[in-house]
C-alpha cells in the first residue's frame, strides 16, 4: 500500500491558511480537510456516495458468559437494521449515508428476500478459549470477501466509507486483538461492553486471560486475527485494507471497528493516511487504542453502541471540512487582507476576523 | 423566567431507555434529547426553522492594542457574512440554518440595500479603560432590540436559535465579564483571541487589570454589562433571555457568546434549562466558563473563530438526538425484548445489542 503523496500538502495548507479566518481557527476541521485533499490529490476534494457497511457475526466465546446479552440478539439486531429501527438507520438516513448490512457469519438463516449481503463464513466462530476462532482459509475468505465488497461499492463512485459491526461477544474478541497488537496487559483492554457489572467484568478478564495463556506466543497479525478475531472483524480488516488501496477515506468507528483497524494497521501502516477516527467510545480501552495509533477522534459523545454510529454522526463534520475548503472566500479570491501576508492589504475590501 | 416543567422527564427517560440499544448507549445524545423534549413538553419534539443570528459591533477598548487586528476588520467581516464568504455562511448553508446578520454597533455605515438587520446603538462602545462602555439607556436599548428580534424570529415558527458575534476587541470585553461574573482573577480569563503573541497577551492582561481597577467594585449583572460589555454582547443577552422566555432551544457558541450567556444566567439562572453548549473553544477561559455553568459541550474541535460556527457545526448532532427519540424502534412498539424489563421477552422478534 502506498502512502498518500505528500507533495500537495503545502499547497492545500496554503489554501487553508488564506481563507478569511485567523490562522488555524478551524482547528481539527483543518486537519481533516488537509487529509482528504491529500488522499484525493486535489485542492478541491469531494465526498461522493458515502457508505456505511455493518458487518455482523457470532462468536464462540459468547458461550462463556462474557456478554450481558445472549448470542440470539445478533440476528435480532440484524433484523432491526433491515427493518430500519436501529440507531444506525436513523443517523444514516439523516446524514445521507448509504447503509449496507452484511451477514459475515451470524448463527441464523435469514430469509432470502431480505436486503442482507450474504458473506457468511460459518454459523459463528469457534470459541477461542479452546480453539482457534477460525481456520486460516476462513480468514482468507473473510479478507477476500471484505475486499470484494469494497470494490463493488467503490465502483459505484463511492470515495468515503465507514464500517460498523454487530456481534454478541465481539468486545471480548476486540480486547484480545488490542492486547496482542498494542502489547498491553489484557486487563487494560477489557471494558464493560454492553454493560456487564463488576463481577461480570472480572469473569470476562479471567476468561480472556485463560484464552491468551492457552494459545501462547502468537504475534503475527494474521495469526492473531484468525486465533482471536470474529468473521465480522476479519471481513472489516479486508474491507479497510481495500478501501485504502482504492484511495477512499475510511471512517473508523468505536472499539470493535478500531480493533479491526489495529490489525489492518499492523499489516499496512500506511493505512493511517486514509483514515479518520470518528468517535472515542466510552468503552474503556478505546482511548488507548487511539493513543496507540496517535489519532484524535472527531467526537467524544460517550457513545458505546457500535453499529457504525460514530461514523454516521461525525459525517456532517467531515463534510463541513470539505465545504469550508471549497466554499469559503480566500484572501486571494476576494482580494482581501490577511495577517499571514499583510503586504497585500486592500483597504477597501479587506476582511479578516475578531 | 420559569424553569422548564420537569414532570415529563421520567416519561421521556422511559422512552429513551426502551429504544433498541443498551441503557445509556447513546451517551450525550440522550441528555440532549431529554432536554429538548422537556423544553417542548412532548415525547416527540421537533426542531423547526433553526436560526443563527450574528451580532456585530465595535469596541472602544480595541484602540488600546488588545487585538491582533485593527477595528476596521469588524465591518469587513460583516460584509464577508453578507456576501456569503465566511465560515458561518458555509456551515449554515450545509446544515440548513437560517443566517441573520445584525449591525448592533459597527463603526461603519453599510449601504442601505445590504441584507443587514439595523440595530445600531452607536458607532462602537466607549473604551472601558476610561469610561463606561455604554450608558444604562444604551444597555436598555440593546436588551430591548435583542428581545424584539428574537420575538420576530420566534413568530416565524423558529424554536431553536444560535447566536454568533463579530467585533474586534470583544474577547477583552468577554474576559472582563467572565472575571466579574465567575469571580475569577482576570489573568485566568484572558486568552490570545485571534492570536496575540506572549507580549500581546501580557499587554492585554495589563490593560484589562487597569480597567477593572479603574471601575472598582461593580457586581450587579446589568452594571457589569454596561460597564464592560459590547453592543453585540448586550443585544445577545437580551436575545438569549427572550429565547428562553419563548421556550426556544438556545445554542451557545464560543467564548464571547458564552460571556453573554453568563450575564443572562446571572440575571435568570433558569435559562440553563433552555441552553446547550455547542463547542468548547480553544480560547483559554472558555473551559472555565463551561465548568462554572456546569455544562458539557457537544464538540471540542479546537475552533477559535466565533461567528456562531460552533452552533452551526453542532446542529446536525442536536438533530440526531431528536431523530433517535422520534424514529428508533422501541422495545414496546416493536414488541421486542429488553435488558431493562426482561419479563417482556418476545423470542421471535426480540432485538437488543452486541
Amino acid at each position: 500500500m502506498q502512502s498518500s503523496d505528500k507533495e500537495i500538502v503545502s499547497k492545500v495548507q496554503h489554501k487553508i491558511d488564506f481563507k478569511t479566518k485567523p490562522l488555524g481557527a478551524l482547528g481539527q476541521l483543518e486537519e481533516i480537510a488537509l487529509k482528504i485533499a491529500t488522499i484525493q490529490q486535489t485542492l478541491s476534494p469531494e465526498l461522493t456516495n458515502p457508505h456505511l457497511v455493518v458487518f455482523a457475526a457470532d462468536h464462540g466465546i459468547a458461550k462463556s458468559g462474557v456478554s450481558k446479552y445472549p448470542a440470539e440478539v445478533t440476528p435480532q439486531m440484524v433484523l432491526n437494521f433491515v427493518y430500519g429501527g436501529a440507531a444506525i438507520n436513523v443517523f444514516c438516513k439523516q446524514n445521507g449515508l448509504n447503509l449496507k448490512v452484511v451477514d459475515a457469519g451470524v448463527n441464523f438463516d435469514f430469509e432470502e428476500n431480505l436486503p442482507i449481503i450474504r458473506q457468511k463464513i460459518g454459523y459463528g466462530t469457534k470459541s477461542f478459549l479452546t480453539d482457534s476462532a477460525m481456520a486460516m482459509d476462513e480468514l482468507e475468505q473473510c479478507l477476500a470477501k471484505g475486499r470484494e465488497l469494497v470494490n463493488q461499492i467503490s465502483a459505484e463512485n463511492c470515495n468515503v466509507i465507514g464500517f460498523g459491526e454487530m456481534g454478541i461477544g465481539n468486545t471480548s474478541s476486540a480486547s484480545v486483538l488490542m492486547s496482542k497488537i498494542c502489547q498491553l496487559p489484557i486487563n487494560e483492554c477489557v471494558g464493560r461492553g454492553t454493560g456487564v457489572d463488576d463481577e461480570g467484568l472480572k469473569h470476562k478478564i479471567s476468561i480472556l486471560t485463560e484464552a491468551i495463556n492457552f494459545h501462547g506466543n502468537i504475534n503475527a497479525p494474521f495469526e492473531i486475527l484468525s486465533t482471536f478475531g470474529g468473521f465480522e472483524i476479519a471481513q472489516m480488516v479486508g474491507a479497510m485494507l481495500q478501501a485504502a488501496e482504492n484511495k477512499m477515506l475510511i471512517l473508523v468507528d468505536g472499539f470493535i471497528a478500531t480493533s479491526a483497524f489495529l490489525v489492518a494497521h499492523a499489516i499496512e501502516p500506511n493505512i493511517l493516511d486514509y483514515a479518520i477516527a470518528c468517535h472515542q467510545s466510552d468503552e474503556s480501552g478505546h482511548k488507548k487504542m487511539l493513543n496507540y495509533l496517535n489519532i484524535s477522534p472527531i467526537l467524544q459523545l460517550s457513545l458505546r453502541l457500535g453499529e457504525g454510529t460514530g461514523c454516521a454522526l461525525a459525517y456532517p463534520l467531515i463534510q463541513s471540512a470539505v465545504n469550508f475548503l471549497n466554499e469559503m472566500a480566500s484572501f486571494e479570491s476576494a482580494g482581501v487582507a490577511n495577517a499571514v501576508d499583510s503586504s497585500s492589504v486592500n483597504s477597501k475590501q479587506s476582511a479578516v476576523i475578531n
